[in-house]
């Protein structure tokens, strides 16, 4: 109904909307095959949130530099300029705490799942971004979008099992209690930042990019101290660093900034089925990269996810 | 919006198909329960092809039965006669030739493929039932009704996953054949019966079972002759019978009276369904009596199925 409107603002809108969710897809894929390149070049020895804190710095560095370009070609503007009011920023360090909890909680998480394991439970993220998009936003979703939802989470899982997958099942009371709230961190964190930039449409996303990457800057700063303040000091900053690990601090800004993107041009629903994708593709990415074999749970988890994907378009047109 | 309607004719007819449903579901699912009891049980000796033999004149026997009492109190009519025409019977033969050489075809596959990797291949009927539904019956299926079937047939594959199930991947290419060209015989027979059955409304399902089955007994007999014509001549009929046998042996028979009534006052898609459902519902059963274990892939399997169902239901209110 939208499309027949048709007025060429739709469609820039639209085509900003496609580009900015194609950048997601192809950035969280290509940071998965980075991820299992710079494993298989042998475990890295450096500290992660060392790593964390430049991605952050990074973005902040990238946000300033196009805020830059903006400011020589259209002029400083009200939308535009750097500086802000306590009472624009005054929420933009929630989303970075979270983020802060939600990573200090996964090291505990680990006593209760392994890895793999972890994985699985990681898609619990995508019904609580859904249940949370709902509460926070009060966007509605019909409800063949709420069932793609949950397809695409039993299609995610499904994909991602593996032979030693049922141990999920045993996990202990305690993991379950971390994952839920972990994945509860994460979704609030998804949507508070979606609610934040969406809060001032007119306002230059770089901007609001800009303050909410020096908050993460500030807490992964508080991180560096809390987890390898030792390490750090021992063996300097950039101990163990790669060129992978260049690689994949230069991705994750990007990627970082593509989620931005996304959260002020669509929203938390078009990021989730983003990563969704980005993750089939890095698996059949990883067949022809690494000679990965595909499963057959893959094939199916990939055919349910479709199937979510085309059933939440059409339910978005019949609402 | 039949619904409102709201006759009470409306209302019996409904009833009537929920009841049939749920019959098919209860005998289906206490179906796989005694299989898997008679396994325990020990190898079974007896010869398949005379079990089934018996199965086709258990139904015969039955349908008239009822069709006796039906006289009894309502008088012979020309919808209930048991004389029949050419023009009326020449079609029966079909599904039951059908069935035939789709079990003549089974002893061939597991050449390829073993008997857990056909178990998931057999799922392949889903997909092919509904194709044939729709070139033969040419009822319409909407978009979401679409969607939900392929889900329905992922969804019972994913549920019956384990660990060996990606040798299915390795069916060499006349395995795969031999597997889509018996879902294809099982998925035409099953329409075709429905449209013989429908073809005359007010014709006495009794009747038109009975025909079935004679046509049914015929068939069987020969494959008694082409497959264990030595084992009957030299151990007798009835060698290795036992009691788990001849309840599934009653077993089936009500099944396949179910499914004739299923197809009288429902159709092939609510079949699919009550199978797949009855699959799930084995396996949970069998948790309880043979202290059987579910899997993960069974819960995230049997979401698919569930939101599978959900969508059927609501994709025939808004066509």
């Amino acid at each position: 109904m939208v499309m027949l409107g048709g007025s060429s603002n739709v469609q820039s809108k639209w085509k900003r909307k496609s580009a900015v969710t194609l950048a997601l897809t192809v950035l969280t894929s290509s940071q998965a095959i980075l991820i299992v390149w710079s494993k298989r070049a042998g475990k890295y020895e450096y500290s992660v949130t060392t790593a964390n804190f430049l991605v952050e710095a990074l973005k902040c560095a990238l946000s300033l530099a196009a805020l830059a370009r903006i400011w020589r070609n259209e002029g400083v503007t009200e939308d535009n300029r750097l500086s802000t009011t306590v009472d624009e920023v005054n929420v933009y360090p929630i989303p970075a705490a979270l983020y802060l909890i939600k990573n200090l909680l996964q090291y505990y998480i680990f006593a209760y799942v392994d890895a793999p394991g972890y994985q699985i439970l990681k898609n619990l993220n995508i019904i609580s971004t859904g249940v949370l998009y709902r509460i926070i936003l009060k966007k509605q979703l019909s409800e063949i979008q709420w069932a793609a939802f949950v397809l695409l989470c039993a299609g995610c899982t499904t994909a991602q099992l593996n032979t030693n997958s049922d141990q999920v099942l045993q996990t202990p009371f305690q993991g379950w209690l971390m994952a839920i709230v972990m994945a509860l961190l994460s979704g609030f964190a998804g949507v508070y930042t979606e609610a934040i930039i969406k809060k001032r449409p007119s306002r230059n996303i770089n901007v609001q990019n800009f303050w909410l990457y020096v908050f993460g800057m500030a807490f992964n700063a508080i991180a560096i101290l809390v987890q390898d303040f030792d390490a750090v000091m021992n063996k300097g900053f950039f101990h163990g660093y790669s060129l992978v690990t260049v690689l994949m601090i230069l991705n994750h800004a990007l990627s970082g900034i593509a989620v931005s993107m996304v959260m002020k041009y669509a929203d938390n629903i078009v990021k989730v089925y983003s990563t969704s994708v980005a993750m089939l593709l890095t698996a059949v990415l990883s067949v022809f990269l690494f000679g990965f074999r595909l499963s057959l749970a893959f094939f199916l988890g990939s055919t349910v996810v479709s199937v979510a994907i085309y059933l939440h378009s059409i339910g978005k047109l019949q609402r």
